[in-house]
């Protein structure tokens, strides 16, 4: 059960919510979030929500039968819509685009990826800064000064910045700098990890696990939601299975899944999905057909010499012709009035 | 290797080049078809490709690294086209759509349902009267008298047939009255029925098995082609994952690695795929854009009461406007030249 | 339900009940097996189990929740065990171990094998003379011929025969000459095959399927069963998962959760399982230890050069070592009184 | 390549082999581990090994082909001892029991558990005070406190403790009152985590990723041992297939497969590998006869009370008798010579 309150509730008010609840056996926890204050109750039995439903300073009760709750399109039909200012948007129903290189290397990459995405109207950029590596002799990225260099250069230019985030002791340093956090597939269920990304109050992409189902992702999200996180993006990436043929699986049957069952917008990453360069062209459209509302994918003026993931990287003009293929791909999806 | 025969040519001519093979130390299987006549080459060693494609009746010879060799793109760039008749076709490049029940119930199902595709324009009708199921004790369909009835009808209309075979025996009795004979995924590995379908001038779709590898998908293809059956179409139809959210999880990427890798024609089963009647939409436009060259899904008057698999059938008016899309979906792919 | 009926019941006995059964809104599948008559009766409503135990000719009535009936344990507490004569059984809570080559590839390895067999007191050996193959151009066994020259050396010592069956029409020209029919894993869900095993009166093991359930591998069961064979045994052999460091993961949990389950043995393929020759044995005792009823595995005088699966094959050496200790890791288990 | 350097060598040394290896190309890791000081050296290229192994100050120098390199055998192929003090031990050869609750509930609970452990002579306990919960809402865990009262009676009766560490702000907090610290199947890749157990004086477990491979695990370990931990221990708990029959599918292929890779300690857990008490039994036999050299399970007074893992937990008597079981059957293990 959600309880919403009136955003300008006086605690009393609260307090004499909660004891009620309490007294109708229900465990509360209360949950404040950028865009309102909620107590999520789970009770064992059933009972009369019009006892609940008519105190002081409820706005609204939602029965949620769901595990999961806030971030369950049961109680929240109107979908979630993440604004990261200067007319960058995640938002359900629509595409937002995110490219650049799996890991930043230089200044000279960054100017050379940022004109990159300024000429195609693309105004994400993802790279990585700190990367999970399985070997601990691989290169493990720039870090905290690489990152400062790429915001400067990228704030010069409007365009926003996506970064994985591997643990609580990053998350202080990197705030300024960053517009959306990412939580990589091996984090997904790094709890704390995700408790501390609940009292931030930056937008949150959370990639499924590596062999993730998509129940635990949405339980995953229900981590940052009710730390006090509402901006929240989900992910698709591909999944671990017996085929070897591709680095993962793309499961893009998540996509249709998650847009019902949730109402936090759904993008999907079509390089590390399928790991082919070549492959990703169609995979991303196939994502968009599926319904995504985004798509992020690995771009880097010469992929051959990628410090990480040059084998699923695009080039430039491959990467121009990408964004302009997505752009019509979501133009018809858009007409045919699909989701 | 591969080599071509001329069409016409002599048996001792043949008799000279398998000769000439054994004593390179190359295993020959000659392999004749509809549409030519090969030897397969299989050799340990290296040797000069001169010495055999100076030989007199020899067409062309080539070599091909892939384990299987007849359905390799590797030799044959041109993609099989597989026609039907009536203007029915299954070709690399376009959109061939079928539909139809899971299973044929009755003489009223099967009128009604050639009402929808005659309406809709399509061409090839599918539907099971051979029935896998996983209990003895359930309906295992109508069996060759079904398969009358129904060819029948779809006869009088111009409808192609495409409908499951279990077991060789069934092969001959079927036979007058099926346009495509399918390989189920329980019985991708059959390999005596795979064998015996390549002594058959009818196409044949060959779905991935439950588990299977698109490696595995292939081979299966080899022993149908090198039975002497060239008219072959692949298809994807989900696999066994440990996501339980979805029937299956329908492995897009498959698409575009198999198109690269033969010259077969690849279809996609979203029914099966994903298993949950209102995804199927999103599935096969996300399938399209994939690159698949043809759509399998499953309708029917009234889905509840199918004899099966009803929670992933399509009512005619969902069916309709699909259809609609699935056009628009392939328009837009022409015309973004992808593939 | 299962419905056991008397031995020697009148058909006029078995009319009524079906009768009452059918007016009872029951579906009604009768069953005859070397063992016994039964009617398996499936209803989707409840009712008064004494309006059937009642009826002339009717020995026992059994409510089976299962899917499966047959099979379950929930009827038949008492195990099942197959006795193959000659000293050879294979029973819950035995330990039958069979060993043998891959493929049967000559007289001389038959008369080698039958030595090695003799010498450690091993009363079953394997061997394939129709091979699955996934590529059509490997070698695909001696076939019929190989298996009549095997079958005279193997009884002129006592020793009995379990090979592959691949297809119907294999069964009726095969069966003088086998003493156990096994259905590999590629088959499981050959529901034709399955069938047609029913109607034999010799054992059938059947393997777990590559990515086959628990669940699937006990309804495969209940098709020989149901078809009147009642002599049958399960296999467990390993499972397809995203590992590759092995050539399937050996489920061992498989083996108690099926012994739960069924009345039929359970037994283990450690070769298959893990795939790799040193690792064969720990894998062999820690599937005794399981639980499994009979470890069967292959074994060749010269490893390195068997036909196939030499990799996994153990060669006399070893096998001898391994026997005995599979003898003492046996005895220790049934003085622990484990099951 | 390893290069073991003698144990008080002096920097001045180290520098100079240092510059050597970077003259020949060699990028170089230096790590100095509780047992001794090393240089990893990788290289794209071959060199002669003698040009390093003659400089003052190198003990030897060892190649290894794998990409792990300390914790591979390739290097020390004597096993890893890991000595806990009061005579308990986890090594190669062995076997460590280890039980307790999953979760540290009471004082009442660790009094009652660490009676039975004396009774039974089992010298580790195991219990989580941080609980890795997919709901946000479940309980978390007695968390530090419950630590400390749970160390004060270990430590007064010689009990040894193992326990979840969840994130690197707990591991100081913990690190007085714990003997074993457990990294679990969601955290195997959490490469921070690994980082900061490298700087600690205490043994770690390793657990298995949910769906992680052999070589993620083996690279997992690498990462705490580079750090400067020796002290290190790997752990099968099961992986993600598709069964549902079971909670994992305990994968006892690792064991011998890492055992002849790495020199490290191998123990299972059958509790989480099958999930399902009554069979808790027979797989932690068969772990011991797979060769693992210590088995973790979970037990409780009454574990239909149990917090969590309920259904997977054994009560005292069931334990006391599968600690004799586990005894006999390392036993036969070792009369039998295995491994």
């Amino acid at each position: 059960m959600i309880i919403q309150l009136e955003k300008d509730i006086d605690k009393a008010f609260v307090d004499q919510i909660v004891d009620k609840l309490k007294s109708l056996g229900i465990k509360v926890t209360p949950v404040n979030t950028q865009q309102g204050n909620y107590l999520i109750g789970i009770s064992g039995k059933g009972f009369d929500i019009r006892e609940v439903g008519g105190l002081e300073g409820v706005r609204d009760v939602h029965r949620v039968s769901d595990d999961y709750k806030l971030v369950s399109k049961k109680w929240k039909v109107k979908p979630t819509e993440v604004d990261l200012g200067d007319g960058a948007t995640i938002e359900s129903g629509g595409l937002a685009i995110m490219t650049g290189p799996c890991s930043i290397e230089s200044e000279e990459q960054v100017d050379s990826m940022i004109q990159h995405l300024v000429k195609n109207g693309v105004k994400i950029m993802r790279g990585g800064v700190y990367k999970p590596r399985s070997s601990p002799y691989s290169f493990r990225g720039l870090g905290i000064e690489g990152l400062k260099m790429w915001h400067e250069k990228a704030k010069a230019n409007g365009i926003k910045i996506i970064t994985e985030v591997m643990q609580v002791s990053q998350i202080e340093p990197m705030l300024p700098y960053v517009d959306i956090f990412q939580v990589g597939a091996r984090n997904t269920q790094n709890f704390n990890l995700l408790d501390e990304l609940g009292k931030v109050d930056k937008p949150v992409v959370i990639k499924r696990g590596i062999s993730g189902t998509i129940d635990e992702l949405l339980h995953s999200a229900e981590y940052v939601f009710s730390g006090g996180n509402e901006k929240l993006i989900l992910c698709e990436r591909g999944i671990r299975t017996y085929e070897k043929a591709t680095r993962n699986t793309l499961d893009l049957n998540a996509i249709p899944v998650l847009k019902e069952k949730t109402h936090l917008p759904v993008i999907s990453d079509p390089s590390h999905g399928i790991g082919i360069r070549k492959f990703v062209e169609p995979m991303a459209l196939a994502s968009i057909m599926a319904g995504a509302d985004g798509i992020i994918y690995e771009s880097h003026e010469v992929p051959q010499k990628a410090f990480s993931d040059g084998q699923q990287t695009l080039n430039y003009p491959d990467s121009d012709k990408l964004i302009k293929k997505m752009q019509a791909t979501y133009a018809l999806r858009k007409s045919l009035d699909l989701e």
